[in-house]
């Protein structure tokens, strides 16, 4: 079913987008919201993104219920380029707050995903309370991540209860369906931390291009793709029989976000050389140092002057699936810049996304090796960092996270 | 010759750019750098900013005017689609850092503007100092803006010696033009501030839709549009004789930034006949409370219920021209997201931009009436303040500046 599934949603996709087309030509998609599995995920990435985590403020269960069914109604709405409550922004009683805040009028869906995560906090909080009859039902693998070396973490920048990725080819329209699931759970849940990304660094189909991080390399030319079914069902989407609490999250996935600052400065003072034998891809067309193009495979074998050409610490080798058992995830980050910092630089870096089946396979040992002897370490500073579960996608009638509660 | 050149300069554009075209058919546009008004003024308001302030951190005039040389070089490259630097991303040496960082290779032009600015602090730092020897022509204009009712400056996100407005339709140019001039003046100068726009609260052209700002509401209806030649002379470009020290300025402007968050949770609990009395136009429309369209004059004698049917207070009348002896200014601000509050909400407002032939009779007048007696400044807090003298155009041979150096 989910292998149907994943094949479907993406048929579903390319049907009402253009297929094979960029950035452009795709505004005018809209994603279907319900499905197998949860759109923004293996939904061709789009270029903009605005995510949400949220600490939940309240101790009823019956509350957050009541607010996960209302954001099943606002997201499916806004995903269909409808403004997110029935009345609309300027159509209602001008004795009464519009149910939609009105910044996204004329404005098309713009292949809008809303993705929902619930995160370990959910299902018991840092006192260790089960607020919420939960418990029980959290997944083994739901655990806040561990500290890695080099994490310098922003609590304020990290964790939550629950999360929202939404992600569009027009900003306006994900900042729009964010402030409006925001506006919908005042008084359930407040904003623990937001990220805007402007520019895709991942394709997440075959369609697309590989677009190039702040470092100016190309990134994620081996990631998992949508057309990949096999590969999905094997790293990507829980399996019914994974985790003996965790049945819920069957057709799941589990998402990992890292905001991994850039001292972009500093590395723009290293020579072209450097750059490409800390990536192990030269940064014209992105090809393994080992030679070919884009898409070649790595030969870690072949020597160079000193050693193997792809040096033991390149990014390309410490985080091949090679090293990690064969471990694969689908990564779907972005670009961000968050003004300036002390040093007269700017902020800017990675909002690294990624979902996987399992992060205690799937992540934290890959994470392990690249913190622990991967050359690019020296650029980067890990500022936020959060593990949520992914509920299955919304069957018609249902609402998003159902099987958790049911 | 300076109405013949916005006339000029719109031709250029509108030649490169579909005309009518809205964001997606602007993507491949390219607007000349040089011209007898700098462009990204009246050039049509593209979709993304990113904005960057700098403290200048030499005292050598020389230092400063090598760095404005390299910067002009630099900025008419990258707006024609190149690469920041002679050599190119990955086309030379591997022994040497490479001249461009790259993240833009294989993105068009993008409608890429490159806006300078001098601040204050360049002609006389906060001691008194003249670092430049340039205190004599400064114009008697260019003084740290008044502090208004209701300003909460953060000193971090206001003020700077020199400022760049970059405005690309895609964010990945706008960010790459800035990082890339951060880069050339390592040593020179340091960000002080810098703020990304994600999407555009002007029209600068009659060719382009009114877009909304986060009140959900049509922002810049009554905006000075690049067609009005006239109003332009009379109200955005310094004239000849407009400052006795700053003849060197004629042809340019000043630009005002202004960081307005917006209490948007707060906004969004008004009812909407609230909302629109604030505002004194419809949300739907933009037509004036008077009746109408979006275009109408607002006529402010028409009784309403109580009182005029635009109220006293509304923002359109207390910003209106004909409160302020016809003062007119172009603006050309953004809407930002930056992560959230503290007090759970999203960090978000205007990042808004004008220029104008002079603030003290095309801003302070204004901005004071609104802080005073403005309904909007309930849901508002200014964060950030700039001034900033905008040099004229650069003509072939010339570097940005070379009138104040001259």
């Amino acid at each position: 079913m989910a292998a149907a599934g994943a094949a479907g949603a993406f048929a579903a996709g390319r049907a009402t987008a253009d297929p094979g087309a960029g950035p452009v030509a795709s505004r005018a998609a809209a994603y279907d919201f319900r499905g197998p599995h949860q759109a923004g995920i293996v939904t061709p990435a789009q270029d903009r993104l605005h995510f949400a985590a949220f600490d939940v403020t309240t101790d009823s269960r019956e509350e957050l219920v009541t607010l996960l069914q209302a954001w099943t109604v606002a997201a499916e709405r806004m995903t269909k380029g409808h403004g997110a409550g029935e009345i609309g922004p300027v159509e209602g009683s001008l004795d009464l707050p519009p149910d939609d805040t009105g910044e996204a009028i004329g404005l098309p869906a713009s292949g809008l995903t809303i993705t929902f995560g619930f995160g370990p906090g959910l299902f018991r909080d840092e006192q260790g309370r089960d607020r919420f009859g939960l418990a029980e039902r959290q997944p083994e693998a739901l655990q806040t991540l561990p500290h890695f070396p080099a994490d310098n973490l922003d609590p304020a920048r990290s964790y939550g209860d629950l999360c929202i990725q939404a992600c569009a080819d027009d900003p306006q329209v994900a900042v729009h369906a964010i402030r409006n699931l925001v506006r919908i759970g005042f008084g359930t849940v407040a904003v623990r931390w937001s990220q805007l990304g402007f520019g895709r660094t991942s394709s997440t189909s075959t369609s697309q291009d590989t677009p190039r991080n702040l470092f100016g390399f190309k990134d994620g030319t081996a990631n998992v793709k949508a057309e990949e079914g096999d590969v999905l069902e094997q790293h990507v989407w829980v399996g019914e029989g994974d985790d003996a609490r965790g049945g819920w999250l069957a057709g799941g996935s589990y998402l990992v976000t890292r905001r991994i600052n850039m001292t972009i400065e500093v590395w723009d003072r290293q020579p072209l050389g450097d750059q490409e034998a800390f990536v192990g891809r030269t940064k014209g067309s992105g090809a393994p140092l080992s030679g070919g193009e884009e898409f070649s495979s790595p030969d870690f074998e072949m020597p160079g002057r000193s050693g193997p050409i792809i040096a033991a610490d390149a990014h390309v080798r410490v985080v091949h699936p090679e090293q990690h058992g064969g471990a694969k995830m689908l990564r779907r980050g972005y670009n961000f810049v968050d003004g300036s910092d002390a040093l007269g630089g700017l902020n800017a870096g990675l909002f690294f996304i990624a979902y996987v089946r399992d992060p205690r396979t799937g992540f934290i040992p890959i994470q392990n090796a690249m913190a622990k002897s991967d050359a690019l370490m020296e650029y980067l500073k890990v500022t936020g960092s959060a593990l949520f579960a992914v509920p299955p996608g919304v069957q018609p009638g249902e609402w998003v996270g159902q099987s958790l509660f049911a």
